[in-house]
């Protein structure tokens, strides 16, 4: 189990949840290392992320191209990684991470680091995903496919675009199947920030939890729609708060204040 | 609480679905009353469904056209209600049937037919969004829009279209707001038979059942986004049942035999 910091975003992050995470790393002492390795413009992500953590009051902000598995393995990146604060993986095809990273010294030194909570990891869209114990690989619905994330926050699985894409079906099929990983549905804009065995919500957006545990019953077969009865499900803004190893929700009234209720 | 039995499709019925409402009215001894006014050009659909349900073996359909309130309690159309064996509404805007129905003599015969289970009433779309307690009068997420249904199903809360319009958002947060209701998402061509307290699932899609009532925790500001902790879901395909008074769904494995099941 990580002990570090993580902040995962549902993709379309906007100027506070990265000024957010700049601020996590450190702020003017932040050394923020961006890696693109997702994405099939790497040079235009690097660049856009450079700036807008530049924009966003990080010290130093620089990109890892990451394009091979020999690039991964490196004998250069360990210090590299090792001088950061932050680690930011962009969004893009999150198998693409999955393939020239897994079980490189890249990824190895990552896992060190963040278990010693010497950085603060952030991703977003596939780099949230690839976070996953359980990664969703692609495919909608019932056709959702799933392999092994890089296990940053292993028991989890995280879905991204969550309201907007409409997710909910592939989401409620992945855990059905493996019912052992609570299912994570994060918005755009919106993000869970990990800290030891629990996460708050930040952003604008919510994460919605499925927790299949509960569940009395479920068929899954492997290749038509599921049924599945007493699942969990929490609906999370910000600043709501969730345990993980307890499975438990706790709600926070970010909106009593500003907007009052309804009855 | 109705006795009588009704059908809710989530739209886009296939033949399938027709033909069992077809089947349920009577087969080559029913009588169908085809009802379009939730539609902006109810010609069209009354042709379209009045072929269909011939195809479908109907031995009588035929359209009523209820463009009006001053139709609606038009004084011929209790006894052509009472001939019916199924009476079908089509989809469109549920608002029309809540603003041209509510309330007349159409209205009063209809709720005495179905609670004397002597017609079967079938909807679509808006046409079973109708038949709710509350009913979703549109707007998507935290801006759905809910008012007074036509309450053949009191105490459920139907969305239709659920999982290829992405609706949970809307539908978490109505049953957040009133989780009293039990909401229901009912995919396209997909339906639930409701006879007594339980419904049954028809279909090749699925019904999601959100039930807020086992929820620990609710904030539902007017405006805002909801948060919800605690709440049920249950995703039930083709065969699968649900006790409506119990909140108690039952799995029937309806791919055992013909897939056999992931471990």
């Amino acid at each position: 189990m990580s002990l570090g910091r993580l902040m995962a975003i549902g993709g379309a992050a906007g100027p506070s949840l990265l000024a957010r995470f700049a601020a996590l790393a450190g702020g003017p002492d932040a050394v923020i290392v961006v890696i693109a390795t997702a994405s099939g413009s790497p040079a235009d992500l690097e660049a856009s992320y450079v700036d807008d953590f530049a924009r966003a009051g990080a010290g130093s902000v620089q990109p890892l191209r990451l394009a091979s598995r020999a690039d991964a393995n490196d004998a250069g990146v360990p210090a590299l990684l090792t001088a950061a604060t932050g680690v930011f993986f962009t969004g893009g095809d999150q198998r693409r991470i999955a393939t020239t990273i897994g079980g490189t010294r890249t990824d190895s030194v990552l896992q060190a680091l963040v278990a010693a909570g010497s950085v603060v990891l952030g991703g977003t869209s596939a780099g949230a995903a690839m976070m996953s114990g359980t990664m969703i690989v692609g495919g909608e619905g019932h056709a959702v496919v799933t392999g092994p994330g890089l296990e940053f926050l292993p028991g989890v699985l995280i879905d991204m675009h969550f309201a907007e894409r409409g997710r909910l079906n592939r989401l409620l099929t992945a855990v059905a199947r493996y019912p052992h990983e609570l299912g994570l549905g994060i918005d755009e804009d919106t993000a869970i920030l990990v800290a030891g065995d629990g996460f708050e919500v930040l952003g604008s957006g919510s994460v919605t939890v499925v927790d299949a545990g509960a569940a009395t019953d479920i068929r899954a077969p492997a290749d038509g729609p599921i049924a599945l009865a007493g699942a969990r499900i929490h609906v999370l803004p910000a600043g709501c708060t969730f345990e993980l190893s307890g499975r438990r929700p706790s709600i926070v009234d970010a909106y009593a204040g500003e907007r009052g209720q309804a009855a």
